[in-house]
């Protein structure tokens, strides 16, 4: 049940210490739920006193917030990674489908906590990441705009559009299983067909 | 934050005093979480005494398998009805995704419940639902192949495609608010659209 601690995960945290609480928080959270979690279940998960978690986070919702965090700015940093370098909107969508698929599916077990728990959050961490949210989500539906008056792509409403792409990645993170298959990288381009028909895009 | 108990929502729960349970039981679990929910705290919210939870449940568990059985056999039977009534694969499809996106926005604390709460359900319960669960997205996949067979729909994958259209609704669930906009039945419309045009149907 351990969620394995790769370098890519987390590559901000540091110490290691610290990525290791976080990595522990998500077992205990799949296993008990955030409410039912103690710092001491985090801290034990972990392989440390409850002391030694204090160094690191002043709280459980600490380290739900470090989770949170991390994970949203990563998303915004993808999708705003693809548009940059993407400047043809089918192809960026595609590309922002099939990385953020791919992301929920190998990362599923982090992806419930980071999509999942954000009632559980403290209201200052709780505006940071509706804001990271909002900034993802209007990337993606600037793209759309763009695409749909270039006539590459046709949707009938671009912010119901744009929540579709957003929300089929997500859910992935709901039903996907370690040893799934398709695997996350198969997933994630099939997904990227689905949108491309669902988005009409003209390909060319 | 209470759950307006419409008939609709159990409409096979007798007596009413259960039905009040298991939606008093919805707000607790979406405020506290379901393990830190008490069978105390579902009853206080009912205005009931513990004592009178155990008359209708045995346990807090055997309230959320109770919510959560009712849930999917409604999804299931609404599948059902669609199908059975609608020998069109498009116009079945088309349906099906307006009642389940309509359904997962109007009932969205329900829903998440019903959706999020799956690991926690005893597993006899828990084999239950998940043999629910199979047998709505098969009649979903089943109706996909037929719309290929007869060229109306043109999907790479049915499995994948099928798991995308309920996928759609379902998360639904987990960003929906009350007062959302568009309203559940125009947000099931637009769905429907984009699912159309994912699922490359021929509309005549």
């Amino acid at each position: 049940m351990t969620e394995p601690l790769p370098e890519d995960l987390w590559p901000d945290v540091k110490p290691d210490a610290a990525r290791r609480l976080m990595a522990a928080a998500i077992d205990s959270f799949a296993s008990r739920g955030y409410h039912a979690t103690t710092t001491r279940d985090i801290a034990n998960a972990a392989g440390m006193s409850p002391a030694a978690l204090y160094v690191h986070f002043p709280s459980k919702a600490a380290v739900l917030s470090a989770i949170s965090r991390s994970g949203h700015e990563q998303a915004l940093e993808m999708v705003r990674d693809v548009v940059v370098n993407t400047p043809e909107p089918v192809e960026a969508i595609r590309l922002v489908t099939q990385k953020f698929v791919a992301w929920h599916a190998k990362r599923h077990r982090v992806a419930r906590v980071v999509q999942y728990q954000l009632q559980a959050l403290p209201e200052e961490d709780y505006r940071v990441v509706a804001d990271l949210r909002r900034r993802t989500e209007q990337l993606v539906r600037d793209v759309i705009s763009d695409g749909v008056r270039a006539g590459v792509f046709a949707v009938p409403d671009v912010r119901t559009a744009a929540r579709a792409v957003l929300s089929l990645g997500i859910d992935v993170a709901r039903w996907y299983t370690d040893g799934g298959k398709p695997a996350p990288v198969a997933l994630g381009r099939q997904y990227a067909d689905l949108v491309m028909s669902m988005l009409g895009a003209k390909i060319r």
